[in-house]
């Protein structure tokens, strides 16, 4: 069982590590979200991505003993670079078993992190067979993306952070919006706010197509998704809520929490991430953010905050998204004629 | 004179309105950079640059008689939106004078923040005589970028900041690259590094052909560019050191410290910063993150601290900085094979 005890453990263990990730606003961005806006940049993480927070809680975490003669992940590209860099901070060997079709930049840093990169086909193999096959010769602790209580309590690091930042901001009251894949940081960061800020209320948001976590908690149990890849997304694309995620999200997003989001407006958030707060976000750490700018209709609460999960995105995705912002701009422009 | 005290001053002021900005770092940086390398992110600072601090410092320190029927800056726009959030916060008029030429997304952002924006012809007018004009009839506080107290005491938080931030990383030797145009933030930085943390040394960094700082010092009296437009770094273009800044300057930077970067090294310091930090910065707030990644030579400490000074960055600018990332992408990965 997950709980605030492992999340206030998790912080205890991150000092000198892990960064406290500013909370950005801006008045254009308020103006288009209709409501004060915050943005939590935890694409300005180590590693681009609140995937260090985990990593780190996980690599720290665990028996000593467990993980001597290394670590192993599965990763479409954040949790494998979160994972080898705490490897390698903590002087062990990483091995990373990843998709060949992966962003370049995920690959190729995780690499130049040190980590002995592994790709597979994922139409071909499953993963869990790849690991299988490195472990058969080399027994490394395997550290899952987000069904990992110590990986859970590490996410949760970051909703602590909003907790008080919010507070600093005289904010008792509003709804946060969390870009999610399998759950880890929905339900980290739930059960943060659940004992720090009860008035906070975590909103899970995911891209059309891969709203398996929606769907979930509006029927009170795990739903699948059809498909397991093709959205532009590709850090938050899973096939179900975890079993240790989902039951924490049930508890404390609920049913009618989810928000779903296109493609479209994901790069829209990125260009205007880019012009008012001067992040880079990716399309899967732009999610919580399109929600909030482009569906205010599903927000009630007067202040909103949207995490930016990551941004690790390939130069080419990035130039797709600022193409959004010579229509958007113009628009603005016109609409203050 | 500037002194401590007014910088002190000026932080208090800032309370809840002024950002604390993030030090950030990447081992990739590091790597190229041949040294630690910390990038404090003035970019995230509210407007996009450093300017909000010197504009808030001036609108809250200036006597409330003089500033009563509002405020008049010339910018080519950075210290433009600082005037104009701060302007807007403190429910004053704000009237900003701006080149005709200068970047769009700076012009519309100081529109957007409330302020009257007198556009004017840089090669057919002078800035000072448009400003008159305005005065003869609304007789507004004029607010000077860099050659004014106030404003050097408010660009001094950043300096107490990255003193605080170093001290907390357990740094008390290191180079601190400044990008400099006027010598405002240079300045302020120095006078709050001179009193904080003496072992942190301020250095300006230029664009070549606006070298006027670097050249100044050296000669030890003002020196003036032979241009006052025609580089990409629009930010920092201005004809001489100030006549309150550079003495500051000159006593604490001295002869051989201005560094002079190219526009090319700009645009690769804004891919990488792009790529491994994910913040947007602007060429002239990329000076001093180039001369640290580019131009290890001139530099001698073991950690070196590099202000990215501002973001506000045209979409097909940045997509010229995107350009370079390919190619050094590919060196980088040809390089670890």
């Amino acid at each position: 069982m997950s709980d605030i005890g492992q999340i206030l453990a998790a912080r205890d263990r991150q000092s000198g590590h892990v960064r406290q990730t500013p909370l950005l606003s801006s008045p254009m961005l308020d103006a288009i979200a209709g409501r004060r806006l915050l943005v939590k940049a935890e694409c300005l993480q180590h590693t681009g991505s609140f995937k260090f927070r985990g990593a780190w809680s996980a690599i720290t975490g665990l028996p000593e003993e467990s993980i001597r003669r290394g670590v192993i992940a599965y990763s479409s590209g954040n949790h494998a670079q979160g994972v080898a860099l705490a490897a390698r901070l903590r002087e062990l060997p990483a091995c990373i078993i990843m998709p060949s079709d992966a962003p370049w930049p995920k690959i190729r840093n995780t690499q130049e992190l040190g980590a002995d990169v592994v790709l597979y086909d994922r139409v071909r193999e499953s993963r869990e067979e790849v690991v299988e096959r490195v472990n058969a010769v080399r027994n490394l602790a395997l550290i899952r993306p987000f069904d990992e209580p110590l990986v859970i309590a590490g996410q949760g690091t970051c909703g602590l952070e909003i907790a008080e930042q919010a507070g600093q901001a005289r904010i008792d009251q509003a709804e946060v919006l969390v870009c999610c894949g399998g759950g880890g940081l929905t339900s980290g960061i739930a059960l943060a706010l659940e004992n720090r800020a009860p008035g906070l209320r975590p909103r899970p948001c995911e891209p059309e197509g891969f709203d398996d976590v929606a769907r979930s908690l509006d029927a009170g149990t795990i739903k699948t998704n059809a498909r397991v890849s093709g959205s532009i997304c590709d850090a938050i694309l899973t096939p179900a809520p975890g079993e240790l995620t989902f039951p924490i999200m049930k508890r404390l997003c609920g049913a009618g929490a989810g928000i779903v989001v296109s493609e479209e407006d994901c790069l829209r958030a990125m260009a205007l991430a880019y012009a008012h707060l001067k992040i880079v976000i990716e399309p899967g750490g732009a999610v919580a953010l399109a929600a909030a700018l482009f569906h205010p209709d599903h927000i009630s609460s007067d202040t909103v905050v949207a995490v930016a999960s990551g941004g690790n995105v390939d130069p080419s995705m990035f130039r797709r998204a600022l193409d959004r912002l010579g229509s958007d701009a113009k628009k603005t422009a016109g609409a203050s004629d």
